[in-house]
């Protein structure tokens, strides 16, 4: 085994850049959208950056892509594995597909069908385990041991990050006067990669991280000056539910302006208008931000504002307003 | 009363600029959107003509606002008014209410709430009435004798069809290559728009019409040379329940290519498929087209295809995946 193929250390400006150059070949630029209604009743300018139109659903392509695309050959000969139940399992899977190599995705079997079947659609070997932490580590630690693929981490990994950070340099080379960004805190990869390029390419833009209050480990982590696991979440927000990681951790100590946490009631509102208004699919992981913006929305009165909407993949069967 | 201050003839090539000129400057000009996997599976490079995310949900807005905002005022004295439990309702009302006119709306007392909902949101008075073809017409004719409100037909009356036809312009000015464009055909107004700006601004391109199985008048129609009525039509395509009338049956039988009918699980697959790959929100009506050449994707391979999503505006608590 070589030593690592990711990133050693916080990703700086030019990292970024080149993972823009990277990425921006084999994702889509995604479009900014707005709406008079919503800025209507958020009282601010509004700009959605539509990552549920990304490949595969959601912002976690752009990560993966920039790694997979980014390997050398020997990285790759055997394959590439992760553990996911969700988007970063869809997007390791399609960024594998697209470099002609193998990935082993370990998934709970409790996985939704929807994701299982999206993973599978891409060619990827799914292995079954377990639906906690432990099994989940102990099935991957088995895959990398057997095959030899190469572990990428949805988040604790400054490569992924990287390529995480590229949606907000495409906002930002759009709106070069925003005041903020919003985006959701799960492990906190995309609001690390989104708090490094407000820095590099927009000093004026801050960015506000958001959670459910039934996932609030950021907010208690990021207070408290140390990661708190995330203990028996309880939230719709399915893209929500892990804790930071030591890369995540730092990066959002240092450079996150603050952290909102909203109700399920006022996420499952939002969802619903922005499916209404809008006429776009997405997670309700996307609509937490939005609802954060518009709980506290006396704040942010007239500022331009770009919310990062994480993704669009949502089995219809299962609506959170028909249960 | 003064003589009609519509159109009085067949719209000519000068009518439909002219329309786009007042049109552009209220509604969107929305997006040709494309999809890989749509492509793969449909053997033909399609363009999507999102009118789901025009004003008011639908392209419906078109015909309303180049009217509305095309009468001189003293037309406008006494609002105006029109019977519809659709699509049309909204688009009069929004046009209406930006004008500082009062709108008029019939509905039947069965109207889905989220449509009423709308219609009372743009502040238009909307008088219920028995769910048939003769109490909507009483109804109205009794409003319009009582109001002097002018009636605003939803699809037999030349300005509408000039606005609608303004949705294939946007088309054709963006992509001069198209072998054809698809739309749903219920009264006719967006077909009759769409084949004649065809006609004059992309001779290639042809236009195919796609009808519901359960909702096949005009298919019928066109056949045999005559109008009939759309008896006891049964289709969840709540957009396409309507009658070719005089003026829109006159266009069709000349410029219409063909029409394709589908099923109701043809409807229901596509319009999922939508939603799940291209997360955007279409209603029923919508996914006639695109089941069409799903249908009968053997006769367009490798060819250039525009279809035009007719709206978005969908009862988020009844899909038909879960009744």
């Amino acid at each position: 085994m070589n030593s690592s193929p990711f990133l050693s250390q916080h990703p700086g400006r030019d990292d970024i850049i080149s993972a823009h150059e990277r990425v921006g070949f084999y994702a889509h630029r995604t479009p900014l959208l707005s709406s008079t209604y919503l800025n209507s009743i958020l009282e601010c300018n509004l700009f959605l950056k539509c990552e549920n139109f990304q490949k595969a659903g959601a912002f976690k392509f752009r990560g993966a892509s920039n790694v997979v695309m980014g390997l050398s050959e020997n990285f790759l000969n055997n394959g590439v594995a992760t553990h996911s139940s969700g988007n970063h399992a869809g997007a390791l899977a399609l960024a594998a597909k697209l470099r002609g190599t193998r990935a082993y995705i370990v998934m709970p079997e409790t996985a939704p069908k929807i994701k299982v079947k999206a993973v599978q659609a891409y060619g990827a070997e799914i292995i079954f385990c377990k639906p906690n932490q432990k099994a989940r580590e102990d099935t991957l630690n088995d895959i990398v041991n057997k095959t030899g693929a190469l572990f990428i981490h949805p988040y604790d990994n400054y490569s992924i990050i990287a390529g995480q950070a590229t949606a907000a340099k495409e906002i930002l080379e759009e709106k070069s006067d925003l005041d903020f960004i919003f985006t959701p805190v799960g492990g906190g990869g995309l609001a690390s990669g989104t708090c490094l390029s407000a820095n590099y390419f927009s000093k004026r833009t801050k960015v506000i991280g958001c959670e459910p209050a039934g996932a609030d480990d950021a907010f208690h982590s990021l207070k408290d000056g140390k990661i708190y696991p995330s203990l028996n979440p309880k939230t719709i927000a399915d893209g929500l539910l892990t804790s930071l990681s030591p890369k995540t951790f730092e990066i959002l100590s240092e450079l996150l302006e603050r952290v909102i946490t909203v109700s399920e009631e006022e996420i499952i509102y939002i969802m619903r208008l922005i499916w209404e208004r809008m006429k776009i699919i997405i997670e309700p992981s996307s609509a937490v931000p939005v609802a954060a913006l518009y709980k506290e929305r006396q704040f942010f009165k007239g500022k331009n504002v770009a919310v990062i909407i994480s993704g669009g993949n949502v089995d219809l069967d299962n609506l959170p307003w028909n249960s």
